[in-house]
Order: structure tokens, then sequence, then C-alpha cells
């Protein structure tokens, strides 16, 4: 029998409805595995993300919004692809109407392609922190106090400036934080980094794009400031000016569940026009 | 004898040198009333900023940057006018160099003309909270979480969206937080105000110049979530979702006792370029 | 009898109609002055504009898109009201659609408020140009050749750069072409002239808000070559060097009929959300 | 006997000087190849760029500006690596200051390293236009004239906007005219390409960064209105509203003789900052 994997918002009684729809719907055709939290809503036993692809589920269905798809993807290091259903009104990640979920899912159960989505590696000192599918994000933790950034790749010297924070974003993450923040928007085939500062106190401050491969290294010169790491918005930790952050790019990418194929650009041009 | 007051930086030493100097100049030629925490670094007696006009101060001279600067307005009801010294590297309120601080303070205490800068009143609900010199942020609490704005001039709606923050600033404030923001420079004899989202998701967002003296009211949606209300980077209250914020040009403008007359746009090109 | 002129696009047929169908319709109510160009499309007599208010029209109806508001109202010192026609699909100076036209004008003879919008005068050596509505564009003559400027607000240097061109608009203007360079939105009661790069050669350029009522002076440093100064999009000349450009507020406002109480706000929103 | 080329600006005696210098410097230690124009003002017979290769050039001298380099890579199918003698004040192609040519281009014949910059290949209709080593400009004919466009990545439509123009842009050039246009700073290293809109009359527009590789397709909507195609500067044909542009990678990349090992980041920061 087939396995699947479940991860959905648990804050919103339609989506914990949806998610039983789906496990009744399932019953016959393949076992499903529950991420705990979710599991806890409908009382039944949970598995952790990270277990999912050891436990033999195929791929994850994700109910909620890009906040859920992210959250899931996070906490597997090689991740499973992901068919994302869309309970909000805006999101780059999820493209199934929550009336098609049912049918999309025997889709999928059917077989899919993948379409992979280069992710990337975080590690503060020595410790690894949760690979990022949208943007690594380093902030002051005080509101609208400013920090000094000096930001290099390999050995080179990209920049040194003052801002509010500064954003870390793959092509995937071009169009969420990263576009607000005064971004390109980047086609998720080019192996590039965007690096945007967010509210720079330098005129001549600009986006870049750098390689993907390279190692970005930030050091903060905030003696008595504060900052966080921010990841897809779902992993927060605080950072101080002795830490020493690396970013790369990620050995495993995230993965989707291929819906559509008219691809990246209709996506931009439907959601953002 | 003529009186003029003194506030300064209190955390590095050549500040408090310098301050020790002029108190030491001024001895035989004006009676020098001394903000209270800089008073209590040089083991003197306090005066309120509040109460400088009242006890007969002719201007203030402060010591530091442009915070110093915004931080002894910002107590003051009707601003008495100041003359900055600049004991930073960067700052546009702060026009003398350490090394001519005694010759600046004897020229004007033979007198100076006063440069009016209009100020920005700020009511959370029936609350006055002390007057912006540059500018009023009202920006998320939670880092890199976003919130969702509804901003109205008068009865009008100008704008609903979601960004990290906002930025409500004077032309004189232009050139500061509204400016990383990506707002325009607005010179200080247009009479308007300058509001600039900070990361706004929203890609029709614009920065917008409206007149000073109608009334800016601002309205949060955040439920759940909790934002900060940032004057002049010296002043923080948060703010929840039911605050009733008014934002409107205030009664008594910020002065400066004039030390060139080459005026805002040499300062910008000399200071940005 | 009450008299009111006309103008209109002439290379459309639906207009050239809608034309016919506003004489017929104000036959017996109202004298009609009719624009030479379009007069000649119906076969009438025509009136220029710059005589309409001495031949005693009290408003103008307007029947295309902004440029043909605006090539009605440069032709006129002392501008009638506008009423605006819309025939296209966007327009900012255009409020009445179509099928409203006859009664939005039957409305307007029965009495309307004007609602002015200060223009710019424009000065090339002592030559007045027609004033601008929206902006006053100088821009290379040869495609992607940039020129070199500088800009000075009555005797005092603003800016010195490399650009393509350089856009100084009204607040009416800061929604057209301002807006398209980066400039901000400007509310039409603020009393300032919007000054926009467009795309500069130098990092730290920024779009400006000056006062109106001063003057700008612009310098061109363009040796062997060509730039042209554009009206509002429909008056055109050449500029060499030597040129002298002044840009100051105009005497005479551009009005209009008003047709809608709801404003400039309201207006913005529903055009470029 | 080692050969090498050389090409110059033309209109400046300095300039025109140097390359005496140059040539009697290299009398006896390499045969000097030089292009038409500037063999002409030093009364040398000439070698069209396109045979530098082939006549057996090693690698060509510019002396001049960027536009000079341009010029030179723009006439050669298989570039020869160059090195730029800096003769004005800003450039990213030039890194030899005048006063060390002589010893640059001696250290050069001796051995050097390549650096090699992609190019974008530009077809209009089925003819072959010059490579672009920075950009292509499809841009409005007619100043402040705004065109309608269409741009394709392979089948997709990446955007339909109106616009002044449209910049094209390799890395390389993303410091040049795309930024000026407000697009990223892109290193070299990143296989994409960089397509920034000029005055784009659309607020959700937005810079974009493409695979390098894929075909760019570009349609104009203007009935009765004029374009121009513009290469690196140098290179400008009229383009109607028929023609069929298509933009690629090219087959064979710039190339640069290496003089420096700190690379883009550093140039980047002394130039731009």
């Amino acid at each position: 029998m087939r396995k699947l994997g479940i991860i959905s918002r648990c804050d919103r009684d339609d989506v914990i409805a949806l998610v039983n729809d789906i496990v009744s719907h399932l019953r016959s055709r393949a076992e499903v595995l529950i991420d705990f939290k979710t599991a806890e809503k409908i009382h039944q036993k949970g598995t952790p993300m990270a277990e999912m692809r050891k436990r033999g589920a195929e791929f994850i269905v994700s109910i909620g919004g890009d906040g859920t798809v992210l959250r899931g993807i996070q906490k597997m290091d090689d991740p499973l692809p992901v068919l994302g259903i869309n309970m909000g009104t805006f999101g780059f990640l999820v493209d199934v109407n929550p009336e098609d979920a049912l049918m999309a899912i025997d889709k999928a159960l059917s077989g899919f392609e993948v379409e992979e989505r280069s992710r990337l590696a975080v590690m503060v000192n020595d410790e690894q922190s949760p690979p990022a599918t949208n943007e690594v994000v380093i902030i002051t933790a005080n509101p609208a106090k400013i920090l000094h950034y000096r930001i290099f790749v390999d050995k080179n010297q990209l920049e040194d400036l003052r801002a509010d924070g500064m954003v870390f974003a793959t092509p995937t993450g071009s169009t969420a934080y990263a576009m607000s923040a005064g971004g390109p928007i980047v086609d998720p085939r080019v192996d590039g980094t965007v690096i945007v500062p967010l509210a720079p106190f330098k005129l001549s401050a600009r986006p870049w794009v750098v390689p993907a491969q390279n190692e970005i290294r930030v050091e903060l010169v905030i003696p008595k400031k504060e900052a966080v790491i921010v990841i897809d918005g779902q992993y927060t930790r605080k950072i101080s000016e002795n830490d020493r952050i690396l970013i790369t790019k990620a050995d495993k990418p995230a993965r989707f569940v291929m819906t559509r194929k008219d691809g990246f650009y209709e996506k931009v041009r439907s959601k953002l026009s």
C-alpha cells in the first residue's frame, strides 16, 4: 500500500475539517502518516516530519499556506515532495484549491513529476540551523534600531553597511520577503542567491545576486545590540556579535509535486500583477 | 547674565571631557543649565530639559550626534533653539565640529538666527506621545513578522497594505530612516509629511507625500500580533490592535541655531553623495 | 444661452461619433465652440482653444484620454475648467465614462465646483514654453545616450548627475511619468514639485520634492549631444548646451469640473492597485 | 615575434599620444596590429578588429574607456583578450592607469591569465546583430514616448508592460545601464541575464534574473511608433512592430587580460561606493 504524509495548520477549523476529509478519503487507498501537531488535533497517532521518508512516505500533503509548507520542509533533511493545498488567499508554494484537494491527491498517488528547488544551508558557529527554502533573514532584535553588517562571499568582502536587516534568499524566496525588500525576481533555474538589505542607511546599497555554491559569511558589528536570525519565517534564534554565520547551498533541495506545467512566470504574473 | 542649556551623550569619555571644557569656558560668560543625566556625569546639579525655557535658557548646546539632539528636543514642548556639536561621524542635525565648539557657542551668545523645522504630533488613543522631529515609525515587535496597516488622511483611505512597518517623516526626517526605506528627499520648506512603507508585501506600494496639516490615522489589523511605535529612535511604546493612532503637525516646531547659510541641499550633498 | 468648448481626439471614429452625439444633444441647450482639429472632423467652424475663454465658454468638454485633456489645457493661458470624458482604458484626468457623458455635461451646465491644480511655467532662454499640468521632461535626444545635468533651486545646487533624463512634475503629474521613474505620489494639496532622474548613473541619486514657488534652473553639460524638452507628452523642442531652462510655478492653474468628491486617494487606489 | 592588437579612442590628443608611446615602446618587442580608425590617426596601416585573431594577435590593448573596449569586442566573433588602459575617470572594463600602461603591456607579453565573461547574442528577424558584452537596450526612438513590450522566455510570457525601454544585461553589464535602471548587481559567475524595464508604467514591474541559456523573445506592440535597439552603447538600429527579436547567450565570450585578482566585488566597491 502507498504511503503519504500529512501536515497542516492547526489553528483553523476549516483546515482540520479538510484534513479529516482527506484522511477518510484515503482510508482504503493509502497509509497516512500525520505530523504530530496535526495528529493531535484529529486524535490520531503522530509521526515526526523528520521520519516521514524513513517510514516510507512518498510525498507530503500540506494543508494551509506557504508557512505550513515551509515548516514541513524545514524539518526534513532530505525533503519529500510536497503537494500544497491552499487554504489561504495567497501563496507561491500551494497550488491546489481545497475543492480540488482529493482529486489532486489521487492523481499524485498514481504518479507525479518532481520539481526541485535549491535550499540554503545555515551554520551559526559550528551548529547547523534548519535549511531555508525561501530565505534567511538576519535582523535587528530591537525594532527600528539599525545594525552594522559585513558580508563576505568566500574571502571577498561584498558589502559593509548599516541596515535594519539583511535577506539572503533562494530564487524560490525571491518572490517572498526579498521582493518586499526590493530584490529582483529570480528564475528558479538560475543557480544564485539573492542578497537584499532591509532599510539600508547607505544610498549606494543595491540588491545582489551571487553564485549559490559559494560561501556567504556574515559578520555583525553590534556591540551592545541584539540580532535574530529568522529562517523561512518559521525558525528564530538570537545572534550576538561574536557569532559566525555561514550560508551556502544546501545538499538536499526542497521538492514539490508538480501540479502545473505553465511554470514560474505564469504563477508570478497571476499572483503579483 | 545670559543663560543656556547643555545636553550630551553620557556614554563616552571624550564627550564628557568636552562638556567639562564648555562648562569651564562659559563660567564667567553665561549661566549654564545642565540636563540631568549629563549633570550627574560631571557632578553638578541638573535641570530637566522640559524646564529649560521656563528657567530662562536661550538656547541648548547638544554634544553628541543626531540622537542627542533628538532626545533633547523631544522633551521640550516649545523647543529652544539647539546648537549641535558633532561628536560622531555622521549627522544632519549637528553642524559644529568639536574643535569649533567654544567659538560657535560664543558666537551664538552674541546673537543668532533661528531655523524652524516642523514636528509631528502623535496621539495614541487620547494620550499625547512626544512629538517627532524626524519620524514616527510603527513597526512589528517581532522581527520579520509582517503587519497589516490601514492608513487614512482625514476621512480618506490612503493605503491598505501588509508591511514590516510604516514610517511617517517630516521633511527633516526625509534624510534619515525614511530615506533608508526608499522615500524621497523633501525640502524642509515643503509643508508635507512623507509616508514610506518598510518592506511592503505589495508591489504597487509607493512612498507618499501628504499635506502636513491633515490628520493621518493608522489602523492596525493585527490579531495576536504586536507592534511598537518608535519616535525619533528615542521613544518606544507598545501598540496593540485596538489602539487609535493619530499623526498631525505639531503646534511648536523644532528650532536650530543657524550656523551656516548654504542650507539643506549643500548638507545633503556633502553627507550623502 | 450657456457656452461651452469641446476638444477631442481626432484619430478614432468612436470618439468623433460621441462628439457628434454631444453636439446634437446640446443644440437647444448651449452654444458649442469646437477646437479646430475636431471641428474639421465634423465639418463645423472651429475656435482656437486659446480663445475659448474670451469667446465666453464656461468650461471645456474633452473627449479622449489624459493626452487630450493635457493638450487642451496647454493651449489656454488661463485655463477653463475641463470635464474629461474617458474614451480609453486608463486616465487620471478623465473621470466620466462615455455612456455618462451627456448626463455629466447636463449636470455641469446646471452648475459645478472647480478643482484647481497647479501648473509649472517653463522658460527656455527668454522664451515661454507652454505650461505643464503633469510634467516637464528634459531627456536625451539619442536613445540610451546619457546626459549630464546640474539642477539648481534658486541659487543652490541640488544635484549634479548623469542620467538619461530628468522629470519635473506637479503633484498632478506625480502619478504619471514621474511615478514610472520611481518618484513618490504627492497629494495635490502639497505645494511642491517632484524631481526624479531617469536612469541616473549615480547610486546616491534620489527623488526630491522641492517648494513649487522656488525657481528650478537646469544646466546641461552636453558638448556635442542633443536633448529635448517634452511638456505633458504634447509639446517637444530641442535643447542645446547653452540653453537656460527655468521652471517655476505657473500663475494660472489647471482647472477641472469636479465630478466626484472621493478625491485623489480613491482615484489612485482604483487606478494603480 | 609576438603580436598584439591596438584600438583606441580617436577624439583626444592625450589618447593618441599614448598610442604613439605604446607603438614606439613595442617596436623591438612585438608586432603591432592597429585598428583602422586609430591607425589613420597615427598614419599607419590599419587592420580590421575582425581579423586580429586570424592575423595572429594574442591580445588587444584598448586605450580609452569602457566604450572603446566594448566597441573593440563587438567587432570580434571570437574575441581576443583585452587589456584596457583607462583614459577616463570611470570604467569597469579598464583597469590599468595610463602611467602603468607600458609595464602592464610588457607583463602581458610575458604571459597572462584570461577572465571570460559571457555575452548575449542578438537576432533581429534572421539577421545577427553584434553580440553584447554589457547589454541590449530596446527603447523608444521618440524620447518620452512610451512603448508596449511583451517579453517571453522560451515559450513562457514573462512580462507585458508599457515602458520607455527594456534593458537585457549580462552580469558584466549589471553594473552599467541596468544598474541605472534599478537592476541588481550580478556576480559574473552567475549564469543569468538581467532584465530591467526603463520607466515602466506598471507599479508591479520588477527587475528579473533569468537563465542565460534560455531564449528571450521580445515583441513590440507599437503601431505607428518607432523603437531602436542599442547594443553596448555602440551599435544602433531601428526596430519596427513586426521585427522579431531574440536574445540568447553568445557562443563566444568576451575575454579580458586579468590584471588583478581581487576581483569583481572589490571593483564594485571601489567604483560605486
